[in-house]
């Protein structure tokens, strides 16, 4: 049996070991259109913020090491063009020029998200830069060390505008960011988002809502981002508004979409043809607390997805819950965490949700060094089930997110979680951790 | 209707202020025999390594806080000698050496757990200290502002020992533990307790299994601890071998006793007297693992349970899961967290565990600042459930317990454990959250 796998970044490449470990004998040929594969994506703004470190230690393994240590026919510089679903084959163009098509048995789409770039003048200058593939990060990379940059504009507030604030900062460029929609972080309860606009105010970090930009172009010195009522001079402008599926090349097949334009799976990375698996960030998954499709790209599912998909094709069932949308950045001090849905998330998959948002200390009464922390729950007025939590503080926020989707996964109710067993010592929590006091005041709404 | 509290530390005071809320008409007397009432006992070694610091900062809120601002009948100095249950009375003197007696409708014993001291020669000498009330506290504060204390010996290494081991050493005293099993801390496995070891070697504090003391002396310029084979000269020695549940008083009334002499409660907080309950580190606890009861004293539950005594009493039912085991604690650098069972405890409520520790990293690939972590999991064979795990770190390692505690409320496999939507952000964790890779590694035992 033959498996293809378009993709070797995370999905493709859990997906290609793991399926090469199930069945030893089974013939992979993994086609990745770039010469990067298996990367920390993720690390990279942490990377450009230090100009000593090589782009090229977020490698977790080369192509090289995958060919010759685990024996996969990893085909670098092969871009795939088409898929004929009917005729089990896919062919495209590699890096010298010529074509190449395959049949297969199974095929697996993990070809991941794209930046979103809009078709805006000057939007495609070679100062204006997105941050997705490690290519962008080298190119980023080598921009500021080639050219004279002292100012930035970051197009986008998500959690990359925002690391890429930070990473900036630190290299002692000026950043502006600006965004459209007049809310700064849309998805947060407004207190906390506040807090990490004060965090971005105290670090010298211009927020502009509301700025919608029209053109870039080009001038003396650099570049000018212009907005109706602003204009904003840079060196270096990073568009970061978000990502789409890369999924064009399947509408010629005629797969079911899902959210955004992502490849719809099942809970075994099925897709509408029995042929044809997606794992990674092209594809849709199920959200446990609504059991809705959802498109949240993210890393651990895009590893988790491929190795399942692996399994699925090679006769080990693996069947995945889904996501509980669980993610946290960090911006300058602050730990931002979420898990679950948000007020208006709720709403709209068809809850009655109530909040409650509580300030605690990160550590015991009294103990040095105490930290506020902002915990917002939320909960399903009619079943007092827990539908979401967010969780902002200096200290702890992170990992305590975890508790929260472990939860949503169990399908906890709002009593169950206030009954938890958590951990407390002085110098790391109060005796009633932050969880457990916003659980029992929502209670509260709800009896 | 009265209801009689003895003990207003966390579970009474918990009780007491819950219970009024509740029931303003409620007649509450709550006697406790010294004259401290709710304070954060767990922050005394913390507050003992800063001289400048006054141990009263400990105090959450004071007797006289209770009383006016919340119109609480509490007598402090009133130690309670008699339970006379069949007269619904109890009787006791008060520090001026009157006898005192009330009649009750309710009784909640709260009355906490002592420290252990056995009965060996000088082992009641003044320089000889335990760490449990705040009194306690003063006294060693006292001792070492007044006395010239440049040795300490600590008997025992659980929690109390380990972090009164790091609390002198700040103050720049010369530390010696002993203890007379030779495993270091015996419920850990065995890895991570050597690096515990290891962390308290490299901050040069004596540790020293195997040695049972016989008694204490005193010599010139201070105490002579005495083992067998070995002696040290110090000028303090602390104790801190366990507690036990305070339920002596218990014992004339003929109420059922759980593990360790603790006072036996159902999920009400009720006794087998219908009359008395009982909260707090005096009493016994459901283990959510194993259904069966345990004696696990720590502040959460305390706090926990005296609330729910006060809501059963005044007649909102309140039912209580149980305890994880939930416990963390900081040695120096390292953190260390467990919840549920180790592999004796398992095998003694009659699973078939198996067991995986796996070493992984806090950060992502090439993050800088990137520290080991030690996390174990242990489930069972038979059913595949998650039955406990322990992790250690310098990071990241406390709160993620917390993720492992939920599973065991909700009675996770490891397969669905494996599944959970953890966080990931370069800064804070792998891809692959460690509780993520050592579930997998585990599974592999089992399937």
């Amino acid at each position: 049996m033959r498996l293809v796998i378009i993709g070797a970044d995370a999905a493709g490449m859990s997906a290609a070991s793991r399926a090469k470990r199930n069945d030893p004998e089974l013939d992979i040929r993994i086609l990745e259109k770039t010469e990067d594969v298996s990367y920390s994506a993720c690390g990279m703004p942490y990377n450009i913020a230090d100009p000593d470190r090589l782009i090229e230690d977020l490698v977790v393994r080369h192509a090289k090491v995958f060919k010759e240590s685990q024996g996969l026919d990893l085909r670098t510089g092969h871009r795939v063009d088409i898929i004929d679903s009917s005729g089990k084959k896919i062919s495209g163009i590699d890096r010298r020029g010529n074509t190449f098509s395959f049949n297969y048995d199974k095929l697996l789409i993990a070809t991941g998200a794209v930046p979103i770039r809009p078709p805006l003048p000057g939007f495609d200058l070679s100062g204006v830069m997105v941050l997705k593939s490690l290519d962008d990060g080298r190119r980023i990379k080598e921009y500021l060390k080639t050219q004279s940059v002292t100012k930035a504009v970051i197009i986008g507030m998500g959690y990359i505008a925002l690391e890429m604030a930070e990473s900036l900062k630190s290299r002692g460029i000026e950043v502006s960011m600006v965004k459209p929609r007049l809310r700064f972080i849309p998805w947060m309860n407004e207190t906390m988002s506040a807090h990490i606009r004060k965090e971005l105010d105290s670090h010298d970090v211009g927020v502009h809502t509301g700025v919608e930009v029209e053109r870039i172009e080009e001038v003396e010195g650099g570049l000018r981002v212009i907005a109706k009522d602003a204009e904003f001079d840079a060196q270096i402008v990073i568009l970061a508004i978000g990502v789409r599926p890369a999924s064009n090349l399947v509408k010629e097949v005629g797969l079911e979409l899902g959210p955004s334009q992502s490849i719809s799976v099942d809970r075994k990375m099925r897709t509408s043809d029995p042929h044809i698996y997606a794992a990674g960030d092209c594809a849709d998954a199920y959200h446990v607390v609504t059991g809705q499709k959802v498109w949240i790209p993210l890393a651990l599912r895009a590893n988790r997805s491929g190795w399942s998909a692996a399994d699925n094709i090679t006769g080990r069932e693996s069947i995945l819950d889904g996501v509980a949308g669980t993610a946290v950045f960090k911006v300058f001090d602050l730990q931002v965490a979420r898990t679950g849905l948000n007020v208006e998330e709720a709403k709209e998959a068809g809850f009655e949700p109530v909040e409650r948002m509580i300030r605690a200390s990160t550590r015991a009464h009294a103990h040095p060094g105490s930290a506020p922390m902002w915990a917002q729950m939320v909960a399903d007025r009619k079943t007092g089930s827990l539908l979401g939590a967010q969780i902002l503080s200096t200290e702890g926020a992170v990992h305590r997110i975890n508790a929260v989707a472990t939860a949503l996964h169990a399908k906890m109710t709002l009593t169950q979680f206030a009954q938890l067993d958590f951990a407390y010592a002085p110098p790391f929590s109060p005796v009633w951790d932050p969880l457990l006091v916003a659980a029992h005041q929502l209670m509260k709404k709800i009896s």
